[in-house]
């Protein structure tokens, strides 16, 4: 975790890179919250329902209280789930927990494509996908959200698809990417559409505190089990020197019927290590490079050989395949191209490599490959049940303790698998998508 | 590399661990020729044809003199090839070169289960893997092939199928191993059959000497790119200190029309590092811990969820699944079983702990976890075109440079690549099995 995670980093562009110290920090922090109508651990706005309390830094004093529910996690799988969970139960006492900030740098939420397709989904599971979809585009108010065609192209043609020429010429722009002549076969998912994961997380962990929720940021947590129902939470307040080092300032332990590890890839480490309970999931290092080709809010998003493109602030994201899991132990390291070092991970270059006759601007100086491995964003992706194609889930680890986790296609139905969480915790029976629980 | 990597380490176990310095460490290896009919550095032994030079440490002086043919590696893939050029090319001057003893101590060839079996070849590959069978029975001497069935385990019913109970049934040892009602369902490979691949290695470089070949062990080399067909080697004469660290003594440079990369896992960088030729294949870290559970020479070969069970040495061996490359820059280390630390990676303690139900042994002390990566044997596992089930290859990688690889399935294939690559160097036409050249 660095410094700079300590803040709130969505939509306040000019607090990146940080500067100054620990007073600059709590002043932006107290800025932010104003301004979104949330004093920082006071209960001064006038809202209805009665806001919850934030503890945003350790200069806000924090006596436990009883909660019913405690969430560890503040991506967009644990601030969806507070944000159903208060619709639901509002007479259950929530607390959302964050080691950073809302989201955190380091997740894997702010790195995510927030591409919302239908490929992919099994069939049984398209009803939580197009809920999904109605709540990404009406339920969080202003992330980003637009229908937003995918075109994937192909070497060899195939059911459903079409000439890519003929696809791509409405876009010019989609179009100077590709040698269609290498891939001359394209399918187009009319439906997709493109949003803001960060924003996600951010709206939905604002509205959930709106509405009753309490929040710590800058908050490490660990479940600890409990004998009853439920367990316990250490939570070790996070604090910055004026030597930028993270230290604990304080540390205080909680008890709650209900836990809920939405802890990203960092989920089934802390299943296992603070509970005991061996699970089959995994994660994956994935890094989403820049491409500095000209880009436009009606460029479609692009995909071939799993590689996707995704237009985004006037130029594009690259979310290169995942392939597999990464073994235990590794820690990503940059790559070389023939004896030149990169910051891409070895195996994203090599796809990268292979895809360059194909798409030309992959093989020029619009590729941002950096030095070394911090050069390029990256985080660490979860794989539910270990799998490349893992689906988000839910799981129970023990009576009152769950696992939630997103994964590769957490931008298609993480929302109802949150939703559905919540409204198991809450025990309410009915679902809003047709077809009922996921699995 | 390790100082015991240093020495030929088949069939003379009283060196191992090894004692003393570099004194008893060159009369140990002059030993070792000698009791094999072949004096290291002379030609003094009386046999047809002459057979070529051994350079087994740096006190015996090494003159560069014309080769036709530098073979860079003398694991099984190597030393095969440099068998069969022998027969196929007598007139065509050859040099192995390896980095360490033979088989190298560190090679996945001494490590490989030495498991030929028909299941996984493609039906065009059969001609090939029947004739690798009848020469690994008949061609290297005593290598300890021997037929021994191969029996594989499911949960469920499918083809070829028969009663689990029924095939261990003649197998008492074997079927102490199986919980029967968890994998209550079998097919046999009645042809499979075992030997030890270092054992094949050794005879492969020793039958290649007597026919000529030049050997020099300890000899670290690089490929270096030529103008004309082939390329130089730059080969470090290797030393150990009284200290045991490894020095390079001195360099050489030798020209030759043919190269062959023959370096197992190291294969694929040397050609991109060295020669510039990027290549798709990779490797993976693969242990193969002792389970010590009572096994005899009868014993069959198990085989559950794409673990192997080998029996070995009156116990058994296992060779776990290789589910997919290991990243670059990896670097492997022991996992965790509920907080206490293994030499076992984690993704192989994973499949272990998934199968301990269905085969109890593995749950008890008798799998030798250890409890550092060092105490558990393992070997970089090269992966032929980046694929986990990639079937032994050669590939020209620039003119008369030629890379020659093995992987999961050189035990099956292995030496008809070799042949097939030796046979293509030697201006052959012909193959010696049904269907002519591989690929």
């Amino acid at each position: 975790m660095t410094w700079t995670s300590l803040m709130p980093s969505i939509n306040i562009p000019h607090v990146r890179p940080c500067q100054g110290g620990v007073r600059s920090f709590r002043s932006l922090v107290g800025q932010w919250w104003a301004a979104r109508g949330i004093m920082a651990g006071m209960n001064t706005a006038a809202l209805s329902p009665e806001p919850g309390q934030v503890w945003a830094h350790v200069g806000q004093p924090f006596a436990p209280r009883p909660y019913d529910v405690v969430v560890l996690g503040a991506g967009r799988m644990g601030s969806a789930f507070a944000f159903y969970l208060r619709q639901l139960a509002p007479h259950l006492r929530l607390l959302l927990l964050e080691e950073g900030g809302l989201p955190n740098e380091d997740g894997a939420t702010l790195l995510a494509p927030g591409l919302w397709t239908a490929w992919g989904v099994p069939e049984d599971r398209l009803a939580q996908a197009r809920w999904t979809r109605d709540q990404l585009e009406m339920a969080f108010g202003d992330i980003s959200f637009q229908t937003r065609p995918l075109i994937e192209l192909f070497a060899r043609d195939g059911e459903d698809r079409t000439s890519a020429a003929g696809s791509l010429a409405p876009h010019p722009d989609a179009l100077a990417m590709v040698d269609v002549t290498a891939l001359p076969f394209a399918r187009v998912d009319a439906g997709a559409a493109t949003y803001r994961p960060g924003a996600l997380a951010l709206a939905a962990a604002q509205t959930a505190v709106k509405a009753g929720a309490d929040l710590m940021l800058n908050a490490r947590a660990h479940a600890v089990p409990g004998s009853e129902a439920g367990g316990s939470v250490v939570i070790e307040r996070l604090s910055v020197t004026n030597t930028h080092q993270i230290v604990v300032h304080e540390t205080h332990r909680l008890r709650a019927g209900t836990l809920v590890l939405a802890l990203g890839a960092g989920g089934p480490h802390a299943a296992e290590h603070d509970l005991g309970c061996h699970t089959t999931h995994a994660r994956a290092y994935r890094q989403t490079p820049r491409l500095n080709v000209p880009s436009t809010d009606n460029t479609p998003t692009l995909r071939a050989a799993g590689l996707t493109l995704r237009p985004q602030n006037g130029g594009w994201t690259l979310i290169p395949a995942v392939h597999h899991r990464d073994p235990h132990g590794y820690a990503p390291t940059g790559g070389h191209l023939t004896g030149v070092p990169t910051g891409l991970r070895r195996e994203t270059l090599e796809d990268l490599v292979a895809l360059m006759g194909a798409l030309p601007p992959l093989g020029t100086g619009a590729l941002g490959l950096g030095r070394s491995i911090s050069d390029v964003p990256g985080a660490w992706l979860a794989l539910p049940g270990g799998r490349a194609d893992g689906l988000p889930l839910h799981q129970t680890l023990s009576g009152g303790v769950h696992l939630l986790m997103g994964g590769p296609h957490a931008d298609t139905l993480g929302l109802a698998v949150a939703y559905d969480l919540a409204a198991a915790v809450a025990g309410v029976e009915e679902r809003p998508w047709a077809g009922g629980a996921p699995e």
